[in-house]
């Protein structure tokens, strides 16, 4: 990762803590000085260190919002 | 990928299609045999090749959930 620059430019919420007390977040994030994306993924307490995860953009956010709140969860 | 066994035992819905023709799905994926997790991911139309993504539990689809629908999207 070192060669990707990345700025979170809010944090949006955590999901969860795991086992390892690394930290599931939706966060908007923006890469290599681009245009901040919504992403969630794993964090180290730093946010140093990352895991793998997915970039979302607010239209494929708010299609992932519709189909949560058609779930029966 | 090669050594990663899964199935998709429930396709929920398309959050978006790329440039290439991916999607971006939610999805119930059973890896390696295991219980069936929430995930996000990118998919080729024929599901046979993926990209990177997350891997949700109920517990935390819940409050991505209730994030989103705190958020003015």
């Amino acid at each position: 990762m070192a060669d990707i620059k990345y700025e979170i430019t809010e944090t949006i919420g955590v999901l969860a803590e795991s086992n390892k007390g690394w930290y599931k977040e939706l966060n908007l994030i923006s890469w290599n000085d681009r245009a901040p994306k919504y992403d969630i993924r794993d964090w180290s307490p730093d946010h140093e260190k990352m895991g793998k995860g997915v970039t979302l953009s607010r239209e494929e956010l708010i299609e992932l919002k519709k189909l949560l709140n058609s779930m029966d969860l």
